[in-house]
């Protein structure tokens, strides 16, 4: 018998499994590939480079968190947050919240603030937009939040009325706001870092998506204070800087390129996820929620 | 201008906001109440307390991981954890996976195997079971994964077909287990520290949750193995002891109580959540989640 430990290994595993046939009714029985497969099989046309002009690099001292920015979702927060970071504004800022479950927070702390030169401190809300020109990949399933989801350019989105927006899924990057729907900007960002707390959407600008390197965040102590924020200023991870991508030199960036939604295999890639017929897996469930859809970034010409 | 910390300290408020009214279709208009004030005024018997029988103390260095059984769902798995309890297995096992956004995993390491006494190492899969006696307060809104889901007796579930299981909510519990339904037990347990993989549900035996602790696991250093398993031991967090409450001298308890999912204070506390209406929310949705329910829990007579 193999040991528990090999077999834990198993027993959640996420890629890589054995693929087996399995009697179930399914649109695309016989066709299904595991995720491995689609994207191992994947034409370079399939993806999409990173544009280094809305990437964000957040570096702390332990690593370094990538962003890819929305521009089409959120204007005017993507150019203020560049400008902010073109400034220097967040060299110096830390994480100065996270609560379990919710969010991790970056701004500058009380005592460090520092005067907003090129960049501004608040700006209009940008919580959805129209949805005519947007592109839209929709999916088939439920959600409990809103009555059509699916991507937008490789984000995850819904739509309704008219207008489409980005939702709250893990890993997505926000800019905190006070009690006004007008008085974030992007001089303070949280990221998601528990399950989706998609009653946010539409109630605060989202401004994009770690790309890689969430873990540093998500990884981090609980803050004990009210909503998570830290008591002490020793509790909190120190940010050396935040740059945009373009502004980096070329030797220090991570070239990225993502799967890009609207291409045929992202479709497959859908389809293997909501029929897991790896070998591990009793019944498919032959569903999938918006925030399980896996968004692949890879190395480019990795 | 408030301070931008203090921005941030509104921005994603969770609770003790000041509450406002909004013009907005929803059922209860008016009669909004905070989760806050819903709680307060919540009477005692819409409490129920923890039994120490279906209780887990699973001790790590940093702390204490409290876990509530649910032997409805899982008798077998539940009574063999006990027994495994019992007998000592978990003293000195390990959290030995912690997968972003997935799992954190705990059971004896390879190399410090040892012999199940009273015991099973596997046990037949308890996925779900018939949902005729069992209680269940269903949640209006939809659901990606289920035709139909709610509360059973303080857990997240989903009914269909004539049967019941437990959903894949962030802090649930299950029992890992090999390619063979009927190959876990119990030996080696998993916690969910992300948004939901409800694609794992009725594929793999749950057996209760997390009521206190959760950030003891979900704040681990992920793994940078294959599935997040540690590449060394020495990454590991040990754990000393995993303990039956009911076994543990009584001024070594926590005595906890949980809101009564077949409790008025309960849907007054799902409909709270579902109409945000605390200031800061622009426009609540008027939905929720499953698996972004609150389930209370704290001190008896606390």
């Amino acid at each position: 018998m193999r040991g528990m430990l090999a077999a834990g290994a198993m027993a959640l595993a996420v890629m890589g499994c054995a693929t087996k046939a399995v009697e179930s009714a399914a649109p695309e029985t016989g066709a299904w590939r595991s995720m491995g497969d689609v994207l191992a099989q994947s034409p370079a046309s399939d993806w999409r480079a990173l544009d280094p002009e809305n990437t964000l690099y957040l570096e702390l001292t332990r690593g370094r968190v990538i962003i890819e920015l929305a521009p089409a979702f959120a204007p005017l927060h993507a150019a203020n947050i560049k400008a902010l970071a073109r400034e220097g504004y967040f060299d110096g800022a830390a994480v100065v919240r996270v609560q379990d479950n919710y969010v991790a927070q970056w701004a500058r702390p009380e005592e460090s603030r520092r005067q907003i030169r090129a960049g501004r401190a608040t700006l209009p809300a940008e919580f959805d937009r129209g949805a005519a020109r947007a592109p839209f990949r929709p999916l088939a399933d439920p959600d409990s939040y809103a009555d059509e989801v699916g991507f937008s350019d490789g984000f995850p989105a819904a739509r309704g009325g008219g207008r489409i927006w980005l939702a709250h899924c893990y890993g997505m990057v926000g800019a905190g706001r006070d009690n006004g729907a007008d008085s974030g900007g992007g001089a303070e960002l949280y990221a998601v870092i528990g399950h989706a707390p998609r009653h946010l959407d539409r109630n605060v600008t989202l401004v994009g998506r770690i790309v890689q390197g969430v873990e540093l965040l998500s990884a981090l102590p609980r803050g004990t204070g009210d909503l998570g924020f830290y008591v002490s200023a020793a509790e909190r991870t120190p940010i050396r800087t935040m740059r945009v991508a373009a502004d980096v030199p070329e030797a220090e960036r991570v070239e990225l390129e993502t799967l890009r939604t609207d291409s045929a295999s992202f479709r497959a890639l859908v389809e293997s996820r909501r029929f897991r017929r790896e070998e591990w897996f009793a019944s498919p469930t032959g569903r999938i929620n918006l925030c399980n859809v896996p968004l692949p970034v890879r190395a480019r010409n990795g």
